[in-house]
């Protein structure tokens, strides 16, 4: 039987609830929705890394990563990028983001396919990610 | 050519259109969205478990379950589990409600990574689930 | 290392943003959230198919299949699709598009798995569908 591993960055609070950050189960990676919420601190509740789209995108997607490297991966290996916004009017500022950080980690691969979709978060969240990577 | 099996638990009504309540194909398993259906009675519509929260959530995680166990597979299978909730107040009731579930569940493996999004159900729905299991 | 192929057909835009339309590594193919654009025309923006539910419907699944077939695949591959709607009350028409489509499509092998939640979309489009396939 393969095993099925929890990933748990040193940099995230405990999750929430009974649930992962994310799971590697084989070639399989599958990253629990993540938000900007600042590296945790012990006793701190959960902070958003600011108020602003750019500052919650970027912390998003480095704690993406954080859940992909902590599973032996990284952005090379992700097939599909699930995006959760909460204004449709964010999402040219988003991809202009979204493409600078890309262009940043210097893929070797091609990026991502991608669903971008207008939901409600819990107050003060202006974006979730999750991640299906597929490794080797 | 692997087979691709339409998972259809005996508690479950015909789907409303042309689609599989869960689909095994090798060691890939993808349940649909499951909602708070009650078991299938020959004749009548389909009737959610009751109006609250607690009753929705509990029925739609059984009927995640049933998809689940069709396909030779178990809660330990799971990697990713997509809740959709239609009101963010849910959110705290929700999680007390999945963490007490699955400790019932007496996981013999990590819990699967989630992503909690709000959205629009249909009416007298509070919540839809779907899971994404990996065999073996 | 098995090759992680970017999904482009000739009928499909360059990406909005540093995604790719799908991504086939080994025997997983993942499509973007295909809309109901029409095929690309060089020099003119993207054009939804027409403001129906039924013409954007068709358009998008058309957009799937062309992902689909781009990296091997088929409608018979896939399974799992997640369906975006903007407005509950098109439910109803969007399974009998749904149903009819995939009737004409002779499928050989059991339906997908569906999810369909209600969301935001950028205005003038009514769906979104990103679709998982498992070949071989």
């Amino acid at each position: 039987m393969t095993d099925k591993i929890a990933l748990t960055p040193k940099t995230h609070t405990a999750p929430p609830a009974k649930f992962s950050h994310g799971i590697r189960k084989g070639n399989i990676l599958q990253t629990a929705g993540q938000v900007g919420f600042l590296p945790a601190e012990e006793g701190r509740a959960p902070v958003p890394a600011g108020p602003t789209l750019r500052e919650q995108t970027l912390q998003t997607l480095a704690n993406v990563k954080a859940v992909l490297e902590e599973g032996g991966a990284g952005w090379d290996d992700v097939v599909m990028i699930r995006v959760y916004l909460t204004d449709v009017a964010h999402f040219p500022e988003f991809n202009e983001i979204y493409d600078r950080y890309f262009e940043e980690q210097a893929l070797t691969q091609p990026p991502a396919a991608r669903t971008t979709v207008y939901v409600g978060l819990p107050p003060g969240l202006l974006i979730e990610i999750d991640a299906l990577a597929v490794l080797g």
